[in-house]
């Protein structure tokens, strides 16, 4: 996941086929992992100590956060951009997803602040609960208004990283997208490849919206990703703006000219 | 130069033109110099105490430090690729241009582990003094053996960041490493763009190299670049390998087809 060596764990969610025994599972940092297996070269075991303060707590009432600028004409036809308010617990989640929330802000406030109209609507949905369940994810999708069309969904949730471009999971909007690549070419995100999305649109997708990621230059991504090292002081405010602006005007042209 | 805002002065070089008197200059820090602004605002004048220790210390002898694999058929044709050696005083001058020295060095060492015979000669220059006078560069250029042709050099002096592609300082080469850029795709790298080279091979393009950058995503660059935070822990392990790759490729495929 990470050239890193450092001593923060990279966390995560573990999973269990139904057949097996379900033990203890956790994570070691890569300074820890490179120790017991320098250990065990020399050992025939080695005895770890570990401390495990995670617990499940009880569900508690939560909300995603909406906001949209209503399409002129085509006002039923609904564009989504989005990212996960939630985080895992360690770190800040700056970069998963702190820097997504804030794109997805960032885009519709600069859309407002050019006075732009777009024809379709155009709708912040800032998902509760990506990490452990996917609920606002589910939720949003459910309830979609009979009458509405969600036609795409974007999501930025790869990291507040210098944008490349965006993955498109439906070949013919990519075919579509592929054509308008120059717009994004000053920004160096003119890289549109075929299959993208993200967890959040995910259930969205499956009632009908074209489903979009944006793409970004990952190689730092996993030093940061569900470890202390998700911290603000990683995100460079240039590359987080001018993801922004990719989703900005991608979502523009999507609600002048279809998809 | 930079959106960071922090305490570390942006240090370089200070020129006059010969019609104005020379006064004292000095860098300050982002902070500080809002702090200045800040005070202009409110205060008629402000005072600011600055304490400077630059001196300048007597030349002493210096190097560059070269290698090469002999060209198995064009032993004269020569490629070089390279960065320097020195940096600028503040930080560790990892990014400026640490990684361009490794980048060099690992570009050669990576040709030479695969058993790659190059047709044509190509040489690692790690130029010194590029900071302070470009001595490194100007004196390789001066020393290039009669019957030798310098071909082709490729600097590595943006900062070990991600690969871009290659700026190429000829347009006839141009065209011909723009019809190479598929071979890039897969790094990332495949942005030939005409115009390009670098400081230590300037000297060289002057006797008739092609002068090629290797350009990478900079949006950090100056987060760094010639200050305090110009540290090795910067430097992302598979951003610098990713451009080393990218330097031994070009290399190759010019001592194999010419430019």
């Amino acid at each position: 996941m990470t050239t890193l060596l450092d001593n923060s764990p990279h966390t995560g969610a573990m999973n269990y086929a139904d057949s097996v025994q379900k033990i203890p599972a956790a994570c070691v940092s890569t300074n820890d992992a490179e120790a017991i297996s320098a250990a065990l070269k020399s050992e025939r075991s080695v005895k770890v100590h570990l401390t495990l303060s995670c617990e499940t707590l009880p569900d508690v009432e939560s909300a995603n956060v909406v906001g949209e600028i209503p399409g002129s004409e085509m006002k039923e036809d609904v564009i989504v951009m989005g990212g996960h308010l939630d985080s895992w617990d360690v770190g800040q989640g700056a970069h998963d997803d702190g820097a997504g929330v804030v794109q997805s802000v960032e885009a519709l406030r600069l859309l407002k602040q050019m006075g732009l109209r777009p024809k379709r609507t155009i709708r912040v949905v800032l998902f509760m609960n990506e990490e452990n369940g996917l609920r606002g994810g589910l939720g949003y999708a459910e309830k979609v208004r009979p009458g509405e069309h969600p036609i795409a969904a974007i999501e930025t949730d790869a990291g507040g990283l210098s944008p490349r471009g965006f993955g498109v999971g439906d070949s013919a909007a990519y075919a579509k997208i592929l054509r308008w690549a120059p717009v994004f070419r000053p920004i160096g995100g003119d890289r549109i490849t075929l299959g993208g999305g993200g967890a959040d649109i995910g259930p969205l997708g499956r009632k009908g919206a074209v489903t979009i990621g944006l793409s970004v230059d990952s190689h730092r991504y996993f030093d940061y990703h569900h470890s202390e090292n998700d911290t603000f002081d990683k995100v460079n405010e240039r590359e987080l703006e001018l993801g922004a602006a990719m989703i900005a005007m991608l979502a523009y042209m999507i609600s002048q000219e279809g998809l």
